[in-house]
């Protein structure tokens, strides 16, 4: 932590913040300036600290401006972790070199309608099959899932075509419940700093699959998986699924592929892209999930439903069947190229 | 909802997009214009329609632009409620001429500081004090509340002082046990769109206190409040505490004031302003405070903290005493300019 | 500056980083740290410097974070400047106690329009006459505004009622021509960094109104009226008129009010507030003119027209003349409390 | 446009609406709803239209909401020109199939820099050099280019390398003194909406590179192209260059790729990416103009720097020789895939 001193501030100001740290328990180092004096903490703040010192620092007269230096997350971090993390679940590795994709309809609608998306998923190279069982629905009169009876249907279907199975909790008292039934939890984007879900979905041991949330910043998002680490769950997936965009006229989000080589940079966990929601639009999530290969991810969460203009949520950003395994049979030529295996 | 059709869609496309309007039971209307032409759907959708017609219209040939007419929501409408909900608790109703000071510390960190804070806060004019015993915290080192034990410290002190009592609810499974402590339960902005807990929140019969998430439009805030109404539950607070900013150089967030005529313009719930999460500096909080009584709010909610000095949490934004109180007797002075009481 | 090193950066590394601050001119300083290193510039970079330091610094091996610690703009900042800069236009003076208030409409639109408008604002209180001559327009479409015929109409209108006059200049090549028609120069939102603009502006001495861009942090808008300042102008006036909003179903922008006591704060130069184009619909107005009152403006710009329903441009955000002069009256009552005359 | 009613709006408030949109010489058309009516205006507003019906309309009592049904761009859209606009420069062809890659330093700092650089952006495939010579810069301190000087240079290099060059023009008065020196005239993000800068290039005939603005959404960007347009000139090539991101920690902007396919459907006109800006970290430069390709980008311009640690301005982004190369190597690798020439 740096403190930066007003100009002028007095030499009674600069103890004051002195005596601050100390009396917190830090040693204040004082740093010399042509024009402005600076206070800085040279020592990390151990992960127990729970003292606000920048809230008390803030306060004091002559302060200017307080930067935080170290690092606010630790586990998810890959200073602290330099290997990547893998994480298997049934016949697939995340994290490899192995490109993931994760493919399925927005909403489990009946067994037919579910079986026959993971048939022609699994046909056209997804590994992983998802399916909304509990939906969160910006309005109460949308179409809020099959709840429990869908995740009977992702089971079934799931030991039916041996894909491994991922769906949606949405509060801490339902997750011994979906982690029955699935093979990878996934925390929406709404649910992002949901702190008591977070932690439950942390001690069940299962992987986590997280989405950014829509004005998340980076820092959040990884201090966000660390409340998942925190509990001992090392296998977290991260997922980037858009931001909130300059305009909506024709996008639901901006896909931020940015975020993609930062992350990898900055954490040791698996990124996986979803262009579906990012882009809201089904023409344009191919050339969406092209890009996201080539920006860095671990794989793609793709959409997809056996008849699109039926479905009852999210139809308009779908891929048909066909678009679909063409899409699939890009990355298959695109990988080696990725520097992935497809 | 309305189709416009692209510049020289054929009587084909036109045809097929009335046909699946058909389809789905409503009755296309088809609208003439000089280069291109548009479809209405006049039947307002129900309440209780799950149909997704817009995904299965957007994705049809031809189809250029959809927009819907419709107001998304409806008990939260003062179309269809035209007069003010006021919401009576303890000695205060919320959403009269009366303009209502929520006051109070961040977190309840002790009985002798929460009691010490209720004093104040009373003696300064505030008829509801807030305290935070679940804290929702973007990390998890740190300081996280001090649980039940700090409900029942604002239980009692509540008594002991006769004010109205607001503590945050995280999840779904807590919201009988806060409930229990509190007379007004607060639903957070990172759990705006938290469904499941909406929907207890509602069942409660409670009054709940909604805040704004960061990046919620106006309509995501007010379908969220859907949720509450939907399910009997007509004592709704909405609370405005600042959106994602241009830049978090000098503030935390970008306090919205514009959405406070808006909102008292659409929607017969009170609307209540949050300066101290709105702007995130103590020193910028007394101007928006005063600048929000202008702006129409209903009243406002103000951290105050004994010793902001060694709060545990948020002491930046927190007022000290001598601050509050100067405050709240400028808005003694105001409030009858502003066509309020105080 | 502050370079923070990456968790486990050698010797060399560190060396290197140090080398490279020396090789410019300045002293590096070590700073000591519990797992990590950092490198202090604690020189304040003197206006002249050239040198992109932060450029060269970033891409060197083992360097994480790089933070800048004295503030960009030095004419603009309080700290060089500490008493509030006052600056007299005809009769008035802006920067004062007392409260400024900018009216008329949007665009000149004939002489009777502009004759009829000014004399409503001047009954009502106003001593700035405001009227759009070059109107910045999205589409090239729309009306364009009367150019130097309004410009004309301007003037003379200016001298007939004694009021102050604004207008808009929007290329460097046409601030001589426009600065000899009107006593105030406008900077519009689109212009904040058009820099020959600013540099014209700056070095005509004319009183320049400089309207914050909306998507513009606070350092890039100092850093703007640093263009002005730094051609030996001090007659600067800031105007925060509204940034990007979340959504723009109901307004046009968001009307920043959070900006008024940050830069109050930061900057000696007056500061106005934009609500018409802050919030771009006329009922809106009055309630976020009175708020930008209490947040701290030194005064409000305010769109009006004599009837706002035969207005060639932004009719839906002009008040009409009825409702400006009450909302004039307002100010009279309010002022007093704000500590400020009007 | 279509104009929706307030439930409950009278019969005489629907007459009024109808009146003034037939006062401003257009047909309404009412429509039915079961339980609001709506009012269409299905004239195309043509292109010399000056009446704000919006503006007009929006302020009649019982007026609920205003949606424009319209494109307001003509001249950029596909719909009046389905063919793909391709615009030659020297020896190169903007907008057809091959992939073209403009590359270049910053800034002009030297003879002997730019040269170096422009035989290795050739060497490397790049078919367009890009250079500033007038240089926008945040700060009035920053190095502010040669100016013409710089031009000089750019013209000279141009000649030996045989390379089209392209340099920013910031104001109107200069675009003839820029279009002398060189092939294309880059119009930069801060300037998409100086208007009298846009008219005078569109007058020019020169082809035209205009930068999206950082919170431009995507009709204000067409439009701005339609400024160009509408001057006869034919020769605009549109480029995205990031948007305001979400947090400025780790990178500038986010490059909002989403834009490419929404451009690329909207309008005839050829697509760049600029991924240097559009992160501003030179490490994770590659992997996003990989990602554009693959978007349906016409091509990307990279900044490229002999010796990016010595730079004058934009250090950071710029890559360094091998990089550079490198990166072009892989884009012919890829092209063929990505059913590109390069």
């Amino acid at each position: 932590m740096l403190i930066l001193m007003r100009l002028g501030a007095t030499e009674e100001q600069i103890q004051e913040v002195c005596d601050a740290i100390k009396a917190r328990g830090f040693d204040p180092l004082l740093l010399p300036g042509e024009d402005r004096r600076a206070v800085g903490v040279p020592a990390a703040l151990s992960n127990d600290q729970k003292v606000d010192l920048e809230g008390v620092i803030s306060r004091l007269p002559g302060v200017s401006k307080i930067t935080q230096t170290s690092s606010p997350f630790k586990l998810a971090s890959i200073e602290y972790h330099p290997n990547p993390t893998v994480i298997p679940v049934k016949d697939v590795e995340i994290g490899t070199d192995e490109f993931v994709v994760f493919g399925g309809p927005c909403s489990v609608e009946s067994y037919e309608q579910f079986s026959t998306a993971a048939k022609m998923v699994k046909e056209a190279g997804s590994k992983v099959l998802r399916g909304g069982a509990f939906k969160p629905r910006t309005s109460p009169y949308s179409f809020q899932g099959l709840q429990e009876e869908g995740l009977r249907i992702i089971q079934q279907v799931g030991k039916e075509t041996g894909l491994a199975t991922i769906s949606e909790v949405m509060a801490a008292d339902m997750v011994e419940t979906v982690a029955e039934y699935v093979d990878i939890l996934q925390i929406g984007a709404r649910s992002m700093q949901n702190f008591p879900l977070l932690i439950e979905a942390g001690k069940s041991g299962k992987p986590v699959f997280l989405k950014r949330g829509p004005a998340a910043t980076i820092d959040e998002f990884l201090l966000a998986s660390e409340y998942l680490l925190n509990q001992g769950n090392e296998n977290v997936i991260l997922c980037e699924r858009g931001v909130l965009p300059i305009d909506r006229t024709y996008v639901r989000n901006t896909l931020d592929l940015n975020s993609v080589p930062v992350l990898k940079e900055l954490t040791h966990l698996p990124v996986i892209v979803d262009p579906s929601h990012g882009v809201g639009v089904a023409r344009y999530v191919p050339a969406m999930a092209k890009a996201a290969m080539f920006a860095g991810a671990d794989g793609v969460m793709i959409e997809m439903h056996p008849d699109p203009r039926e479905a009852l949520s999210d139809g308009s950003q779908a891929l048909d069947p066909a678009t679909f395994s063409q899409l699939l049979g890009e990355f298959k030529q695109l990988a080696p190229i990725a520097g992935k295996r497809f």
